[in-house]
């Protein structure tokens, strides 16, 4: 066992059982919140200083919103909080059987362990589509696609031939999922409504935005009629739907389909799954389907009374309702993490544990202007009144006061004046225009 | 001459006049729209999609404001106008002689051309400096410097010896005028409200911000009373103020001053001056003092009749009253802009030229909360009234209607609540927590 070097990370120790947290989702920061007040150290580890609302990570990058109305500092989110630490750091390997963790800025004791490290992009194993794709799961990401989106644009007035100009100015969306859907409608937003006074030059006519989907339906975690009224939505947009397609390949140039249909364009946007991000040191035979950690019906992972999985990463065994696991959303993360509060609370008051039982309150997404789906308990409605349901469900859902006003205000904004604000590239510089480059069609 | 590749750049020709203008500063956006409605075509070339308002990126920097309530997309701004083309894009050289530029999307004619170019940070020739320095000049700069401050408090955390945390927590500010004064103002006010909570762990009285001037006083562009009166506010706060101190070397970790005096920091912030940025192609003797490209009372390029340089890379010749050239400010830039576009409609109309004079409004700075100076014609006043003065008139002038609205929320926010909610690490993670290497010093 290598030196502990706690005493370097300035966490104090007042005697207290120390509770480490890794990753400051929707999970992890409903633990963080449920030991407030109670007789815990709690230690909460992630490498980006900041809480990320990924819900709306598609309109940061559609140019809907400003970056920081959708993150939040832990640091301003836990500042009062008694005996709370937080660490910007990645955590490299933990010990199970040693209660510590090996972290980028050294190792930590712990007495419980809450995994709450979400998920990544699921490329299925396809490297030549994970070079060449965007994907959209943190805030750099989302920025990185904003500006392209962008940029793109601008090329595409520079292309001489009708192909290479059709190659810019397409965009295609694998994963019919809400992430999928919502970008694809927010992107045709911006073809409808700023684009054409922005880029009076090209015809936007020639703009296509597909959405692959390899199952029959759109949304498959929602009901058959919100499917098919999103479909119905987005094809009346103008959104060139692909059911039943899966992408086979892609250069950075050419999408090929299992069809073997061929699409031409330089921006493929990847949502078509997450797997879980575990953290090393958990054994294999814990990993189980979408790189998930087995966990009993209290969140803790096999073989460990310590140890918890909770969210994206963890697969629950036993709810019969969720065989294939609960699904990889926020609600799910939130309310085990909740739960795993309140089960550590139980441990150390020697009380009896809690099971999970996952009270699903429906789910919803949006395509467009007063466009939206919403499944509810019982209730199942689309357009008009589930759009306003969406924004409300969602402001009230942002972390952070400010950030739900400053939400409000841009979406009144954007409301009123058909406009996106944010249609901004910025960042290095790295890619500059290349004329002669961007007029040569790979090989 | 090479070909002309206007075609590709989709630049329409109506036959009339084209009025080429490089750069979207404070002054290039003033020619545009001085050439609104009238019969020219107008051509804008940035680097950048959008304008920037650089006075107040050093709030930016301090995380009191959102990046993109400071920037709006030239499109956005000029989408409406007609016969206007904004292209993004480098301009490589301009052919005085043969009326045309080549920029990095190809060549373009023009019958007029203004030259807005601005300024670039002037480091003196000293490569050390400007290769350790941080530097403030445009928006990614800024982003890069917020997420630098916050990252050496997350280091300092984690330092072993005090030497190295207070090469963290230690900021050295070199440039007593507006940029370097209200910068070590605004890094005061979080270490005084944001970071004592945020960083429990750390004794924050080990945070020392220095301000570097090598002229007697502060804010050497304004009256005396001004100069005095940011002094005795800066050191109220607790900054430590070096008058007649030069920055004579800095290995990204010890700053040593021309008194010898040596201190010890990993974040030097270089405020002290700036230069011209002349586009290649202009005669070498052509450029003047400060690398400004010297114009006559028109702004017209010496020896040519249909091209201008405007604001910072502008020196007019002539102007008794400031034969050093205007300051290096948006006012001049902005006034400049707008007589070229009026000298420009005059030429067309066969009128007489209108030569510049310069309408000194006064300037201001502020320091911190209730605490600014303001230099106006015949009346100067520092201290409460002065803040409120410098925030009506910086929020009337931001760029955009949108940007004044969240821009006015954000400092209601800032200034109810104390906080400061931008205090974000959002960038590239290329800068990992070495821990050993932390604590290394340097040789």
């Amino acid at each position: 066992m290598p030196k502990l070097i706690t005493t370097r990370t300035r966490i104090a120790d007042l005697g207290r059982p120390r509770v480490i947290v890794i990753g400051g989702g929707f999970g992890g920061l409903e633990v963080v919140k449920g030991l407030r007040g109670f007789k815990t150290q709690v230690v909460l580890f992630d490498k980006y200083n900041h809480h990320t609302f990924q819900p709306l990570l598609y309109q940061v990058a559609t140019s809907g919103l400003e970056t920081n109305s959708i993150v939040a500092p832990f640091r301003k989110l836990f500042g009062k909080q008694d005996d709370f630490y937080f660490r910007l750091g990645e955590v490299k390997t933990i010990h199970p059987d040693e209660n510590y963790i090996e972290t980028s800025i050294g190792g930590v004791k712990y007495d419980y362990l809450v995994i709450a490290t979400g998920a990544v992009t699921n490329f299925y194993g396809m490297s030549e589509v994970e070079k060449n794709a965007s994907s959209m799961k943190n805030i750099v990401d989302a920025t990185k696609l904003r500006n392209k989106i962008i940029r793109q644009l601008e090329y595409a007035l520079l292309a001489e031939d009708l192909e290479v100009m059709n190659s810019l100015m397409d965009f295609v969306i694998v994963g019919g999922g809400p992430t999928g859907v919502e970008l694809a409608g927010a992107l045709t937003e911006l073809k409808k409504n700023v684009f054409p006074m922005d880029y009076k030059e090209l015809d936007m006519r020639q703009m296509d935005i597909h959405l692959i989907e390899a199952s029959p339906r759109l949304l498959n975690g929602m009901s058959e009629q919100a499917g098919k009224k999103a479909l119905e939505f987005l094809t009346d947009m103008g959104v060139k739907v692909h059911l039943n397609a899966a992408v086979k390949s892609y250069d950075g140039y050419e999408v090929i389909l299992s069809s073997g249909e061929r699409l031409i364009s330089r921006s493929l946007i990847w949502a078509a799954g997450v797997k879980g991000n575990p953290v090393a040191g958990i054994a294999p035979e814990l990993i189980a389907r979408g790189n998930r950690i087995m966990v009993d019906e209290f969140n803790r992972v096999k073989g460990y009374s310590n140890i918890f999985a909770i969210g994206d990463v963890a697969l629950l065994d036993g709810d019969v309702k969720f065989p294939k696991g609960h699904p990889m959303m926020a609600p799910p993360a939130q309310q085990q993490g909740r739960l795993v509060a309140r089960n550590i609370r139980n441990i150390i008051l020697k009380k009896p544990l809690k099971p999970f039982r996952y009270f699903d309150k429906g789910s919803m997404a949006t395509i467009g202007r007063h466009k939206a789906v919403v499944d509810m308990k019982g209730v199942r409605f689309q357009g008009f009144f589930a759009w306003y349901v969406w924004m409300f469900v969602h402001l009230m859902s942002i972390v952070g006061f400010r950030n739900k006003v400053f939400t409000f205000f841009s979406w009144m904004w954007n409301y009123f004046s058909y406009d996106r604000s944010n249609r901004l590239i910025i960042g290095r510089n790295e890619e500059k225009i290349n004329h002669e480059e961007l007029n040569k069609q790979p090989v």
